[in-house]
Parts: structure tokens; C-alpha cells; sequence
């Protein structure tokens, strides 16, 4: 199992429509064989972090999503209301 | 429930001992009472990135674990290993 943080600072105007925008991208994504969670959280803090956590079976299933069509599709819109993105690929230690 | 992402960089000769030193800090902390979930994990890429992904019932239940001994024992010497650190306070959005 690999976990996926991706972690985005959202353009402060564009929050509600990114929050919209997901929904297509979770859903498919929720309905690809190998994804075993694809979760949406938003800081308490500062509601520009918009963050997905994500859980894989393995490294083949999230290449696998990344060259999905509805990823191809979704993702560049959602970086076009994106300030900043980080994402960390993880492997469980303990 | 609330989600924390606890996200390090650890210094490159300190890393087996952070990983060492975390055990106390992880056997204690899930023992406490509104800890849903508190994992390790290592970025696949960088091994100087260390995270903690964490689930609480509540942010009562976070802000005792912050004042728990072991918390106040143990984090400090953490700190000291660490480059940076970053740490996320989430809700669930979908």
C-alpha cells in the first residue's frame, strides 16, 4: 500500500469552484480497481490548503490513475486555480 | 474526527534515529483514549521526509495529546533532528 498526500494552496476567489471541480475527478477515481481510498480535506485554519489523501494498492495503480482520462482531463483545470502543489508519495514505516 | 498531517524533513545523518526515538511517542500516544489513528510513513523519494498521518476523534483530543507528557517529552528532541516542519489541521470536505 502506498499513501498520497497532495496538497494544494488554492487561489483564495476560486475555493468553491475547486471545491465543485473535484467532484468528477473523485468520483472516477473512487471507481478505479486499485484505488483504496481518494479523500478531500480542507485545513480548519487557512480553507486556501485543499488536500487529497490518498491510498494505493501500489506504485502501478497510482501511475495507472495518472494516466487516466478523467486525471488528463480534470487535473490541468484544477492547477489553473491552484497558487501552489506539493505531493508526497509515502510508504508506511510504522 | 480531524486529520492531522505532521510533515518533517528530518536531517539526512539523523534519520534512523528519529525513527528510533518516534516508538515511545507512537506506542504512548495510541494508547490515548480519542486517538483514532497515528502512522509513520517515509516519502518513497526523498527518505528525509517523515510524516505522521493522524486521526482524532475531536480538537479537544488533539490539544490533550499536544499537553500529554510524552508529547512535551519527546517532540522537543524530535525538533531537534528535523530540518523543517509543517503541520496541517484538516476536516474532511468529501
Amino acid at each position: 500500500m502506498i499513501k498520497v498526500v497532495a496538497k494544494s494552496v488554492v487561489k483564495k476567489e476560486k475555493i468553491e469552484k475547486y471545491k465543485k471541480m473535484v467532484d468528477e475527478l473523485i468520483e472516477k477515481t473512487r471507481k478505479e480497481d486499485k484505488n483504496i481510498k481518494y479523500e478531500l480535506y480542507q485545513d480548519v485554519d487557512n480553507p486556501q490548503v485543499i488536500t487529497f489523501i490518498e491510498e494505493w494498492e501500489d506504485h502501478k495503480s497510482l501511475e495507472e490513475h495518472m494516466n487516466s482520462k478523467h486525471f488528463e482531463k480534470i487535473v490541468p483545470q484544477l492547477n489553473k486555480l491552484r497558487e501552489t502543489s506539493e505531493v508526497n508519495v509515502y510508504k508506511k514505516v510504522k
